[in-house]
C-alpha cells in the first residue's frame, strides 16, 4: 500500500516532536507499506520569516516572499529525513523543484496544475521513506511559488493523486471531524465518515479541519482521506464518496463568527442592480455568502448579505463611492452576527430536517435572521453572542438519532 | 561594467546591515554598472542549523546536511532583494537551481564544475541587480550541495568568470590585505596590490583573508579580485597576475599557529618507506607541510614534519599501527609550535632575503627549526609562544622597504 501522510506545523515544531512524528512513518513503513510524508514548516517559523519581511516593507515583492517562505518547509523535510536516517531507516527529503511541483505563476496564492512522478517514484523504489516539502511548488519562470492557505493539505492530497497512493492521511490536532466543536458541544461525536461534500460544507462553516481547496481535489480526484490525531492512535475520520451514509440524516453541526451582515436599502427595481452590486464585490475578491432581496413598497429593492467580517468596511466603503451603478442607496453595516448550519447528506431528503432544527433554536429563544439552504445544509444568522447556545441546542436535538 | 559583490554573514547579520549592503550596490548599479551580488547566511544562522543537526546526530547524513544549510542563503537573498526592492530599484533573487550552478556530487565539500549564465543575463539584461545564493550548488542528481570552507568567495569567483566580470569584490571585515596581522603588528602596511601567487601562500599560512579555492580560481580565469572592507569606503588591495610588482622584495608576513610537529625516527633507509608514510597520510586526507629527512649513524632515517594541529592524533595513531610498512619507528608529536614565513615575488631573485629574516630572527633571540623555502616564501617553525613576536621583529626588519 502506498499512503501518503501530512504533519503540520505543530507537529514537527521541535527536534522532540519531529521525532514522533518519525517514528510513526517509520512504523507504517515497517508495516510493508511505501511511505511519503508531507510537512509544513515548523511551528511559528513562517510567522518569524514573515515578520521579518514586513520589517523590510508593508507589501514585500510577492516573489521575494515566496522564495523566503518556501525556506521554512525545506529546514523540516532535511531535518526529518535526517532524523529517520539516524533510526537506521533509509529516508530522502525532496523540495518542489526537485520533485517537482509545478504550479500557476501566480506567487503567494498559487495553484498545483502537475506533480512529475518520477523521482518520487524511483525513491520510492529503492525503498526509502520520501519526505517532501509541503505548501510550496515552482512555476514556468523557474521561481518558487507559495500554494497559500491550506496549502500543505494541498500539497498532500495532490501527490496522493499524482502518485495513485491508496490514502492520504492528515494529521492534526484534533483526532478527526465531530459532529460540532467539542470544546462548546460536550457531546460532539466523532464521525468515522463523512462525505467530500459535507466536509466542503464544514470547511466553508469556519470548522477549519481541512481547507475546501483540499477537499476538493480529493474529490475530483477520488483521492480517500483520512483526517487523524497526530497525537493519539485513534482511528480518525474517513473522507470519501458517499456510500452507506444516506441512512444518517444530518453528519453535524457548525457555527462561523468570521462573518458581518450588509444590509443596502433603496436599490433601483431592477434585475442589472443586484448583478453590478456582486460583480463590483467580486472584482476586489470579495464573495458574499447568505443573500436575501426583498421588494419595499416604494418600489426600492433592498439586498442583505454577509461577507468575511475583515472585508466588511471595505465592502461598504465600495458601494458608497459607487452610488452612480448602485442608485442613491442606504447602507448599514452590522458585526455581531453569526451562521449555525446543519450539515448532512439526509437534509434535502427529509424535510422535517428544517423543521427540527428551528424548533430546537425557537424553543431556546433564539431569534434567526436570514435563512439559507443547500442540498446538504441548512444555515440561519443569528446574534454571535448567542452562536455556542444554538450550537448546541441544534446538535441536542439532533444527536439522539445517533445513538 | 560589470560587477560581483560578494558579502559575507556578518556582513548580512541583520535587516539594518542588509540595508547597508543594499544601499553599496544600489550605488554602484546607479554608477551605470550591472550588479550580481553573492550572499553567505545570515550571521551565525548556518551555526545554529548545525547545532540543531548535531542533536539529531553525531554524524547527520551529509546530503541531508546540505538540503538544511543551503536554505540560509535563500533567506538572505530574498530579504535583500526585498530590500532593493522596497529602495525602488529592479532586483531579484536566485538560489544555485535556478541560475543554476552545477557541481559535483561530493555533498558539503561540492566543487564548482560550470555555472549557467542565461537567466542571469536575462535579469541583467532587464537591468536588474542579481541577487544570488552562495556557497551552494546542485549535482547531476538535482541535489542541494554546498562548497566547503570559503565556498561563497569560490562562488563570486566563479560567477565572475562564467559572466566575464570586470571585478570580482569580495567585502570583508577588514579592508585589505596586509603585510602583516594589524592586530599583532601596529605598523603593518595595507598593500594596494598583490598577486594571486602571494595572496596563495598568505592564505596557506593563516592569514584567512580569502580561501585558496577562491585565489587558485581567479588565477586560473584571470579574474580581478579586490579585498575591501564592507565598513568603509577604503580602497582594498586589488589580486591580480604580476605586473609591475617586481620591485618589491617581500610583500608581507604571516604566522601559522594551526601546525604541529610530529618526529618519526627509526625509518629504514629507502626511498619507499618515506612514500609509504605520505601516502598512508594522505589516504586518510591529511597533508604534511614543512618536512626534513635526516639520515641517522645506525643507517636508519628520521623524518619530521608538520601538520595540521588537529590532525596531530589521528595521524600518529594511524603511524603506530602500519609499523609493518613502516618499520619499527619511534614516533614523538610536539603541538606548541609555529610558522612564521615571508612572502614575496622578490624572495627567489634576492639571496638577501632569507639571509635578512634570520638575522631578525636571531638578533631577538628567537630559534629556528625547521625551514622551507618555494619561489616567493621562507617558511621557518619556531616555538608557539615566540610566534607575534617572530612576525613583528621580522616585518619590522622589512618595513623600512616600504617607505
Amino acid at each position: 500500500m502506498l499512503a501518503v501522510m501530512k504533519f503540520g506545523g505543530s507537529s514537527v515544531a521541535d527536534l522532540e516532536k519531529i521525532r514522533n512524528v518519525a517514528e510513526r512513518c517509520i512504523k507504517k513503513w515497517k508495516e510493508g507499506n511505501q511511505v511519503i510524508v508531507v510537512l509544513s514548516a515548523m511551528g511559528k517559523t513562517t510567522d518569524g520569516l514573515i515578520g521579518q519581511a514586513h520589517q523590510i516593507a508593508d507589501m514585500p515583492s510577492r516573489r521575494e516572499m515566496d522564495m523566503l517562505l518556501s525556506t521554512g518547509e525545506q529546514v523540516s523535510v532535511s531535518l526529518m529525513a535526517m532524523t529517520m536516517l539516524k533510526m537506521g531507516v533509509p529516508a530522502i527529503s525532496l523540495n518542489a523543484w526537485q520533485v517537482a511541483m509545478h504550479t500557476t505563476s501566480a506567487y503567494q496564492n498559487a495553484k498545483l496544475k502537475r506533480i512529475d512522478t518520477e523521482r518520487i517514484q524511483k525513491e520510492l523504489d529503492s525503498n526509502k521513506i520520501v519526505v517532501v516539502t509541503g505548501f510550496q511548488g515552482i512555476n514556468k519562470y523557474d521561481d518558487v511559488t507559495t500554494l497559500g492557505r491550506g496549502g500543505s493539505d494541498t500539497t498532500a492530497v495532490a501527490l496522493a493523486a499524482a502518485m495513485n497512493a491508496d490514502v492520504c492521511e492528515i494529521y492534526t490536532d484534533v483526532d478527526g471531524v465531530y459532529s460540532a466543536d467539542p470544546r462548546i458541544v460536550p457531546n460532539a461525536r466523532k464521525m468515522d465518515e463523512v462525505t467530500y461534500e459535507e466536509m466542503l460544507e464544514f470547511a466553508s462553516l469556519g470548522a477549519k479541519v481541512l481547507h475546501n481547496r483540499c477537499v476538493e481535489m480529493a474529490r475530483r480526484y477520488n483521492v480517500k482521506l483520512v483526517v487523524k490525531s497526530s497525537m493519539s492512535e485513534e482511528e480518525g475520520t474517513v473522507v470519501k464518496e458517499s456510500t452507506k451514509m444516506e441512512k444518517m440524516l444530518i453528519s453535524g453541526v457548525a457555527t462561523d463568527k468570521n462573518i458581518a451582515k450588509i444590509t443596502v436599502a433603496g436599490m433601483k427595481d431592477d434585475p442589472e442592480s443586484t448583478f453590478r452590486l456582486l460583480n463590483l464585490l467580486a472584482k476586489h475578491g470579495m464573495n458574499i455568502d447568505v443573500m436575501i432581496q426583498s421588494l419595499e413598497k416604494d418600489g426600492t429593492k433592498t439586498l442583505t448579505f454577509t461577507i468575511a467580517r475583515p472585508d466588511m468596511l471595505m465592502a461598504a466603503e465600495l458601494l458608497k463611492q459607487h452610488g452612480d451603478v448602485l442608485g442613491r442607496v442606504d447602507i448599514s453595516c452590522e458585526e455581531d452576527v453569526a451562521k449555525v448550519s446543519v450539515v448532512g447528506a439526509g437534509v434535502s431528503s427529509n424535510p422535517g430536517v428544517a423543521a427540527k432544527m428551528f424548533e430546537a433554536l425557537s424553543d431556546a429563544g433564539i431569534n434567526t435572521d436570514m435563512i439559507t439552504t443547500s442540498e446538504i445544509r441548512i444555515t440561519a444568522v443569528i446574534a454571535e453572542d448567542e452562536a455556542e447556545a444554538a450550537m448546541r441546542v441544534v446538535h441536542d436535538r439532533f444527536a439522539a438519532e445517533w445513538e
